[in-house]
């Protein structure tokens, strides 16, 4: 049995135990919350989320055109109104380097990608860098609330980085 | 008092229950879930973990170069095997097309996407193109579980989507 089925088994009783009825669309809480996609970081969990926020999730949690993307998304269309970064320690993207990843992968496949893998150096620093990126797009039309935290995996703990402004 | 000020109350207390210790990198499912951002889809409740698994999300759920640059890196250098895809029912991204949303934006901002916004007209199709995305990539390792899902958001039910392979 392969560990989807038993994802899938779990799926059903699920839906067995769900509450019909008819749910909104744009989330409760008007916040948006774009975070590593590492398995520790329990975002429900850590905000006290039954749902209720956009979830954006990627390698790093770093700000990508697809992430400019989903936010605009969920600010024009579905009303968010506040966004909160999350990156965390003992992240993978800490430990190599793009043209390394990319060197890796042209050898195993033959094929080099079009993309940079997005890894990075210093956590905070690269808060910060997501940060600006948001706060500097067109695309993203409320900035009164973009703040950026580093999670603990360890100690399950949320720093906030501080940032001049 | 912000939503973020809220959510951030939570996350002290979360620290303040959650056991210490050292946590594995590598997702222990070794599975990796692409899905929408949407707030109703709890993903942990859904497949019954705390964790354990990667989680990619964007709007739509949709496959861009960021969730193969995430599954990339989640197969090559976190060790996962199997991708499970999942849509929903009663989708944003079903209600507007690309052209009108770029003109929008472009209408508001004086500034035109260079990404297209991912709208879709049907919910298993896209699924299955989804599927299609991910096991055509050169940069995907492992195909041998690839698998797509179309979650209802107002009965709590997954449902696969059939794919002739």
């Amino acid at each position: 049995m392969s560990v989807t089925e038993r994802l899938l088994a779990n799926a059903d009783s699920y839906a067995g135990r769900f509450l019909e009825g008819d749910r909104p669309d744009p989330p409760s809480t008007h916040v948006a919350i774009v975070s590593c996609m590492d398995a520790r970081i329990d975002l429900y969990g850590i905000f006290g989320l039954s749902g209720q926020a956009h979830m954006i999730r990627n390698a790093g949690g770093i700000i990508t055109d697809d992430v400019i993307r989903s936010l605009s998304i969920s600010q024009r269309n579905l009303g968010t109104r506040e966004v909160i970064l999350v990156h965390h320690t003992d992240c993978r993207m800490l430990t190599f380097t793009d043209e390394a990843f990319a060197d890796q992968v042209e050898r195993d496949t033959g094929v080099r990608p079009t993309w940079a893998a997005g890894s990075f150096t210093d956590l905070e620093e690269d808060v910060r860098k997501s940060i600006a990126k948001v706060r500097d797009s067109p695309f993203v039309l409320a900035k009164d609330s973009i703040r950026g935290f580093v999670y603990d995996v360890h100690t399950g703990k949320l720093t906030e980085v501080y940032t001049a402004t």
